[in-house]
């Protein structure tokens, strides 16, 4: 079973719109709503992939109960800590024929330091059983700046290895704590490192802790720099669609390759092609099958 | 007492980001709700000016909840008809350090006959007790395209007057019936009858059946076609603010004259200014004391 952690579950909204003006008032041609957070998304893809995964992480209030109505309409086993605080939305605003999307995230409940113990215990019972833990997403306010480097180490009391994806000063606390994987984007990694260069900024993360560096470059693929060697993955093509799902598939795909032991070539290659795949598809989380299966062919995965 | 009628109550959200750029993603600094509506605000307004009101209308699912909770809170008599589907958010985005506001307006739920029949029969009998009846806002879907015409009927046949703002098609059936009062916009006047200038526009929505057409004109002020005589009346000076509520203040105050029996420049010179401290205070359905008792020295009403 692979665990994914999401402390800041959201309620995922998309409006569609005719067109966006700022400062205009807008009718909202068609309102859908999902459970997010990038843990929740990672874990929509394991299920889809094949995967036994189990969603922990803080849920609370009216919003809260319906990200759970949602992953049970999903059939994604979920084990998430009650919080008193109603959970965040996200809305993302669609034009009708116009690609790109603008994104509000609101930032989270106040999370209590007891509702943070609670989770703490929840998930060293839940770890014990875990094949892989995947820490991914924002941090609500009211949690401790380390916590992923608390959550890090948890695991890895555990002995499961540890995927995480985080951002700013929760990716620099978490790598301290010797994950497994980081998988940062280019902004994020630059931000996080405060170098520009790709090669320096990675091995500048893995000098801070994490054993292996996975950047996610967009349309140009993966970086990876690992203690086996360095290699970059590019896909196929540029894909249009949706890259909101993109880096939650990567993330996915890499714990999926992590818990089967396969090289890490073959594992940023089947990265490269899940994310193609997700940002083939409409929603966030999903997989196209067909997309994949084409993408997987054609990465190219090379040393650098 | 005064009913204010909301067929399509709304959670109104407000959310502050740094700046609003189409296509990039946005960290939401502070979120704000209440309960919302043209009629939830009219009654809002109604109350801070001393009145007795009652809000009726349809709410429903989890978002209806947060809507009666929030009414409770500010201590608005509510009578709303409870229906299966969830209530809609309306989102309002504004920039930290630039007026303006970008709005999306969920579509709301749908109404079914039988819950339509239950609010007939509901406000029936709420209203053989109200001095007047307001009718304010948009349709949700499934409500009679001539809803507004019913409830128009079904209120003079009580005796109660009827001050009547809406658009569209629901406008053009509403003033067939004959309220005392149709407000429009000057747009929406424009829509509703075809013609640009704006003493014609009014005369033909009167010829339509309403007994009083009162449209505002932004900044502008007010221009009233009456069987008394035709009025403008401007305000002072151009108010900065959130012209979100002013249109809902500027109904509150017309009813509230229409109940005292004021003559109608009065009554358009108190709309000025409870319009303009509706728009000086910070939140849709507020007025600002000082502000009105300021404007209402300064509004000039002519005859036109």
């Amino acid at each position: 079973m692979i665990v994914t952690v999401t402390l800041n579950a959201a309620l995922d909204v998309t409006y569609e719109v005719e067109r966006l003006v700022v400062d205009e008032s807008h009718r909202v041609r068609s309102v859908a709503q999902r459970a997010g957070g990038k843990g929740i998304n990672v874990a929509r893809v394991l299920a889809g992939l094949g995967h036994d995964v189990t969603v922990t992480g803080l849920a609370g209030g009216a919003t809260g109960e319906l990200i759970r109505a949602d992953l049970r309409a999903a059939g994604l086993p979920a084990a998430l800590v009650d919080v008193a605080g109603d959970c965040r939305r996200t809305v993302t605003v669609v034009q009708r024929e116009a690609p790109g999307a603008t994104l509000f995230n609101e930032p989270g409940p106040l999370i209590t330091p007891g509702e943070w113990d609670r989770l703490l215990r929840h998930l060293r019972a839940l770890v014990a059983d875990a094949a892989a833990v995947v820490l991914s997403g924002s941090l609500p306010p009211g949690v401790p700046l380390d916590a992923y480097a608390l959550l890090v180490g948890l695991a890895r009391d555990a002995g499961a290895p540890v995927v995480l994806d985080a951002d700013g000063a929760a990716l620099r606390a978490g790598v301290q704590a010797g994950p497994d994987v980081a998988k940062p984007n280019l902004a994020e990694l630059r931000a996080a490192t405060g170098l520009a260069e790709l090669g320096r900024a990675c091995a500048a993360l893995r000098r801070a802790g994490a054993r292996a560096v996975v950047a996610s470059l967009g349309a140009a693929g993966l970086a990876a720099d690992t203690a086996e060697g360095r290699w970059k993955a590019e896909p196929p093509l540029s894909v249009d669609g949706n890259p909101t799902g993109a880096g939650d598939a990567v993330v996915a795909a890499l714990t999926a390759g992590l818990v089967a032991g396969r090289s890490w070539p073959e594992r940023l290659a089947d990265a490269v092609a899940v994310s193609a795949a997700a940002v083939h598809a409409p929603l966030a989380g999903d997989v196209d099958e067909a997309a994949y299966a084409a993408a997987r062919e054609r990465v190219r995965v090379v040393p650098w």
